[in-house]
């Protein structure tokens, strides 16, 4: 992986681009916060068939604009940093990236606003701002919660999936195919709108054994829906106990993990 | 601030309007909640048609009647308190200004219907009444679980944010601004009616593509849902365990945070 | 309230109707459960246009079979307790009268139907038998702490009510009173409908503004909904706690509360 | 229950099949896990009418092709086990047979598509692959609480039936049999559909009375969803907690229940 040692102006740039401590990277974070808002606006107004017929030009210029000021920003961040190929190949390189092209390739052929989807990307770059508010440590809970939780929740989607795998051709059976469950996979569609208690109705059962049968579905599902707010309940009381009992270091062993009401410390006895 | 001294008919008027654990103080707060329940009662059935075309005039009558008396009301409130614009500017008292106005506004036009909203918020009022409930404490619990949680569930809130704009515009390119999908906007609003498990089925996936990536929003959605469920359950019992902690103090040097058994202060060794 | 000394055929009559430790009472109480359930599958069916019209006349022997050994039973309940008002006024004395009545009625004026309601209270019934199942000690657990949490959850209650009717009236001026939203009733109910996301879809917003602010509600419900499982769980949490700990009692000083690992009395000192 | 001595073959062959730390074991289990998601895949596409229309007989010779398969390693299963009928009577064994029986069955009569359902299950024999994934322990845990909130869940269950027939009753009365409330089997289907806030809206209130009396039921809902959740939580802050517990153990007198800070056994006070 390229590195190099950098150049005084590179070292001032990398502190204006990626840290925010100085005034100059403030007003650059916030500039490119309101971009990054305004560029996804232009997209969303885009999609409105009247204001794109009205606007769709200057929908067009201003998406260009952005595009121009997004590059150039990338090859900024290139520029200033030790290893470019870690920041390419890094989570939010990659989102910078992939907000890029959609620009460029819209201009080689037309029918690239499925690549718009990419454009929406351009959100996440907003968690790069992020890093700098009150709220990091909310944040910061909120991730540790979700990575301690997400083995036993990755589990309990794949039991999830094999039930609505077998109801939704239990269900295809009991309706004989027909009422909206004209395939098994629409019918483990139809399985997954009720097991979440999103319940559509766009496909419902007709037949008197379909609603037993969908009777039965919902109120597993009903119980169903418990387990991950418990995975994740759990996961967070962990935590947040963790984090209240760390908040306290013993001076004299340096140890961590005292009672909040505690006065000495438990190890070393010294006081805290 | 303006502030001064006051007259004793001002104290005996505060003691009517503001306090209630005198015998006048009590009346005053139960015909008040009469009043606001009934005032609301009215809005309600004004805006039925029928009942509108029917009782039209009485319900504008009414309306009056309650307006009048509300304003009276808040005249009194201003005369009798020390700090009126403390009062003035406080939650409760802008709601109350607020939901005066709007009577009055309807008499220079007629187009006001929209101010009938200002009309709701007299429920807010109740509220002031709910200060003598024996569910006070109850209360208290909630908004300090609720405080307790706000920051971390405005994150998590930000999150969804981010997620319903992202997925919005997957499936507006998935279903090619089709089939409800018109517009990334729309999709978004389908995507938080999804993601909620509202799922009114006013807008639904009908391609295949749509369907598949409706399903794995609807899978996500349900371990989403479980964040905020997670975030506020471990604030209560955080919470309920600290209420219960601070029930006991220690005569001898009056610290709380004793165990529920425990029979000697662990601070001084007094007796409990 | 009346009382007497029973005599002894009254007693053995007790035995076997109030409880269920004899031969005699175990058969009572499977007797009665079939026939309390078989009665509440003859409502339902007879419910059934189709079967109605053909096994009409059946369902209604049957339905007088049923009231008839209801009505013999709750006499013999009577009978044989020390004080029948007692009984009489209990929930499942009440409860076993309400569900006698209609039948009776019905037999006076035809319109009965709407009394047909309370033949399904006799489900209520069955609770009686509940209590000899090996479940006792599970609905026990439930009941007290949904007790316990019902003055919070009664406080939430309210606060959602305020809501609804706050939302419903925003909706009503922000879809203009059409598109379902006719009347700020119909407006709470359909912010009923999705505030706890039930979400039928019988009315949706049309209007931009309408959709904007729908999509605020769905996400404010999406935090609130959390609130009521937070009070249970914690609730419940407490319960459990109390309940583990309740299970191990010093021989010593017979005080409770002790670690489930506590080989000593932390009171008296006595081996557990 | 037969049982004799394998020869060296049938060992072996059991080493590949029912174990997998051998390199054969791990082939074989994977070999089979492409198989069954195949299979399942199969049965999925066919079932789609278009695609049965193009691909109908190849489908048909796949089905026929992993129905042979499976017969095989259902034998082998047999031949290589030292009880074969306590493998044929076990959950997994009689899914083996399960899956197999309708590829059989369809070649008798025509009508058998119903059996499709139980090709579906083919999904649950995964699960047998499942215990070797680094997944286990978190499948352990899910199972554990579940097992252990079963009885609590099953008690709310029944509370949740008793309510639904109750409010369908009374639904059924309220809107008088109609708008879909045809019948009290339909009714108490709009209350599952309701209480477990999936809203379907292929049933919905019409008259007043009727959406009153079905606001009353989802705020109901609204808090008794709630319980489940709780139940499940509070059961795996439980287990979670416990075996946090477990994990450390008295080298001195083997006991655990230490806590996680403790730096001496509270029981024979040996180190850690």
């Amino acid at each position: 992986m390229a590195s190099y040692k950098l150049a005084s102006w590179q070292v001032r740039l990398h502190e204006i681009i990626y840290e925010s401590n100085t005034r100059a990277g403030k007003i650059f974070d916030i500039t490119l916060l309101v971009l990054i808002v305004s560029s996804i606006l232009v997209v969303m107004l885009d999609s409105m068939q009247d204001l794109h017929a009205q606007f769709g030009t200057l929908f067009l210029v201003l998406e260009w604009f952005f595009t121009l000021l997004f590059t150039i920003e990338y090859m900024l961040r290139l520029i200033c940093i030790k290893k470019p190929l870690g920041y390419v190949f890094s989570f939010l390189g990659l989102i910078d990236l992939l907000t890029i092209i959609p620009g460029y390739l819209s201009f080689f052929y037309a029918g690239s606003q499925s690549l718009m989807v990419l454009r929406g990307l351009r959100l996440l770059r907003v968690f790069r701002i992020f890093k700098l508010t009150r709220y990091v440590s909310e944040m910061q809970f909120l991730i540790v919660a979700l990575k301690g939780s997400m083995r036993k929740i990755s589990v309990f989607m794949f039991f999830v999936f094999a039930l609505v795998v077998i109801l939704g051709s239990i269900m295809y059976t009991a309706e004989h195919g027909q009422n909206g469950f004209n395939s098994i996979p629409d019918s483990i569609y139809w399985a997954i709108v009720t097991i979440t208690t999103v319940g559509y109705g766009d496909i419902t059962p007709a037949t008197p054994a379909g609603k037993l049968v969908a009777s039965a579905i919902m109120l597993i599902g009903y119980a169903i829906i418990a387990v991950p707010t418990g995975i994740i309940t759990t996961e967070m009381a962990l935590s947040a106990r963790h984090m209240k009992q760390q908040s306290r270091t013993c001076r004299g062993c340096g140890r961590e993990g005292h009672d909040a009401d505690a006065e000495f410390c438990k190890y070393c006895g010294g006081k805290l």
